[in-house]
């Protein structure tokens, strides 16, 4: 598989996965079904459209092709039939938002870095259009982001960017350089959500 | 009257509206006259300023010209001394939102047309220039967007975009497709208030 | 000392005393670490961001550079061990807050006069520039922005920027102008909390 069919596809996966989080909590605020789909996309595009913007790419691949809002409306149009299925999962909204953190941290920096972003400009770029979609979805619910307020959240975004940029600078393959980014970032957000990793806090 | 005489005044219009429209919550909020110009100002030219980003039209036509700063300004002073006018319309921010609402779903898609989208893009930057205003008016004011929670809100923006992109298409006149959107989206989103009409919600 | 030198360590000031009142927040909200920290850098580049992106200067500097992202963590990292320290001002978050926005207010000014915007266009994108940073901190901290329903807040940013281009206009030396509507944006905003200077409210 060539490495721009991989992160197409990555991009998909992390819209589709963005729009059922937000859908999902549009769901449980008892939105209508427009008020779901336009959270799931919102949720779903504005990582990209913010990442887009901020490397001058205008407009952004979410206005040039139709795929971005197509996948995204699709994941809330099946949350809105689905959701008992969905609700199965431990969590649903944490686990959703973990994969689409990993995968737009990782896809972000990328395209920073082909834009001639030094690492750090990348890194903090993927970080952005990672944590964007999730801070949009929150403060359209009158929510804190979970940015702010859970541990390794952000942290786990930079891990991921900042993994895909140093395993590129030592010479690893695109490919698996950003699979492995990808997993990392997820298993790390996961991990410390499941065994209760918590950063320091500020002494009282 | 020339079609580009036609959008300057419809883009005035609408500027104005959400602008009495942003004044409006300030002055249920009790800010001071500032802080009901700021958020005068903020809603009238916000869903413009982000189409513009969008676009890469940069600046944006509200640092451009003064116009639009004007316009939103005058509004947040209509607001300050005629309030008990403006009130005795029935749900005056309603009111107000939907038919800003209208205009910049149209005006936007147009503007995205002549900048080359294609048209599901074009719709889509109409939807999100007519929200975005009303968008950051409510965040502003700590409430849950009204595109959230209204029946018929974003659908009726699609609505008016969808419907002049398509009349475009079947070569109706600009200016004829361009008025009789507009009048079918702020229409449908007043008969949706007055009718109580629905869309779906979720299943409990 | 040269102008460009002097925008260059105003612009440092700015984005430091505005990250300190982002983790500041933070603190208060008991979030941890990293959460701090993605509040401070949130708080001291997204006014920097919003004015780059509405001039079309992308990336934008804080992406271009590291230094930026350094200084407002730095800033965070400060809050986090020296809190006691910095609570010992009176109302740190209000006078930290205070100095960024004189700064910014200014700097915003400058660099849209210098990419070609007319005055009154500048000003505006000054006040933007000066508020960005202050509004996404409090909407994500879930509270109203204080630019909203503080007295003479983004009326001190636009008597600072305003001053700024009007002494350009009358010839004073640019870095004259400029420390002197920092210093004139920074007193009013500290002299009407000081002296409870209030604009006039709306009647009842």
């Amino acid at each position: 598989m060539t490495v721009a069919l991989l992160f197409i596809l990555l991009d998909a996966v992390g819209t589709f996965v963005f729009g059922l989080s937000g859908a999902m909590v549009a769901m449980r605020r008892r939105f209508d079904i427009f008020g779901i789909l336009v959270l799931a996309v919102a949720t779903g595009v504005a990582g990209g459209m913010v990442r887009d913007l901020l490397l001058g790419s205008t407009p952004p691949d979410a206005l040039r092709t139709v795929w971005p809002l197509a996948i995204a409306s699709l994941a809330g149009v099946c949350v809105f039939f689905f959701k008992p299925l969905i609700e199965r999962l431990n969590r649903p909204v944490m686990l959703l938002d973990a994969i689409g953190l990993g995968i737009f941290a990782v896809a972000g920096c990328r395209k920073a870095l082909l834009y001639g972003l030094d690492a750090p400009g990348a890194v903090l770029l993927g970080v952005i259009s990672a944590v964007g979609g999730g801070v949009l979805r929150d403060i359209m619910a009158t929510e804190v982001p979970r940015v702010l307020h859970e541990d390794i959240y952000a942290l786990a975004a930079l891990a991921g960017a900042a993994a895909y940029a140093g395993c590129l600078w030592f010479g690893v393959q695109d490919s698996i350089a950003a699979v492995g980014a990808v997993i990392f970032a997820v298993g790390l957000r996961l991990a410390s959500v499941r065994f209760g990793w918590h950063l320091p806090h500020p002494p009282k």
